[in-house]
């Protein structure tokens, strides 16, 4: 684990670099961080302050503080009393949320084929084939890129 | 359009914050405006440094420059020489860069549905329907945050 520097916290809501749909998504979780909280919700079972904390990524406590308010502020998450213990709250993700999981997987699929992903995630799950849609536009940008076709 | 602060960059190659898929590819692009590059290549036609200069989200030269060096180490966009000036470089996607599609599009797609994108993006084409594996991983997120079953 070496130490990184956090990154600035995202634009305040209603910041709008433009009305691209990439750049509005990015305006809220383009940083090294929020999206990984999400991951944290979706994936890991958290639910609880403390164990996002505790990720491997050791995102700091205010980051982490902040991030969330944010995530609040977008609706993507809610927080709500913790039945089990009096002075925690329980975040979840809501619709809004969940609906980040086909970005989750498409950067975890491409980890997957370029970057050093670790033995515990692998073998990875076999990635799903791109819908037809999405193949074309990819033999488009290979032929613009003149990659070699390699379908 | 509003000034927007410059993100802080993304952590040097080589630094890891973990060896999770998410994590990883956060580490190279999880930054607000290294995927725009990515998209002004892929979508927008742009292969001049100026031409990305002058996107609607304004970015600032010492990023624009420092991205495209972070890019060009990591093997997602080549720089050649262009033919047509003899001062002037091509950036293109390399494989690498090309295979960031499904995340781009998966952003794009979230946020047609989630934010306010501007007509000119509008009418969005059909989002593809999920694979069925990521259906499936969608309904155990969407019961393990007790959302309403959609499906």
């Amino acid at each position: 684990m070496q130490a990184v520097k956090p990154a600035a916290p995202p634009p305040p809501t209603g910041t709008l670099r433009s009305g691209c749909p990439v750049s509005l998504g990015l305006d809220i979780f383009g940083d090294r961080w929020t999206l990984l909280i999400v991951r944290d919700l979706m994936f890991s079972g958290k639910r609880h302050y403390r164990e996002m904390l505790a990720s491997d990524e050791h995102i700091s406590s205010n980051i982490l503080a902040d991030r969330l308010k944010t995530l609040l502020g977008e609706g993507i998450i809610t927080k709500t009393a913790d039945p089990a213990h009096q002075q925690k709250v329980i975040y979840s993700l809501t619709e809004k949320g969940a609906a980040l999981l086909p970005v989750l997987m498409a950067i975890s699929d491409w980890s997957h084929a370029h970057r050093p992903v670790s033995d515990a995630y692998r073998p990875a799950p076999a990635p799903p084939a791109l819908p037809p849609t999405w193949e074309q536009a990819l033999q488009e940008v290979r032929r613009a890129h003149q990659l070699t076709d390699r379908s």
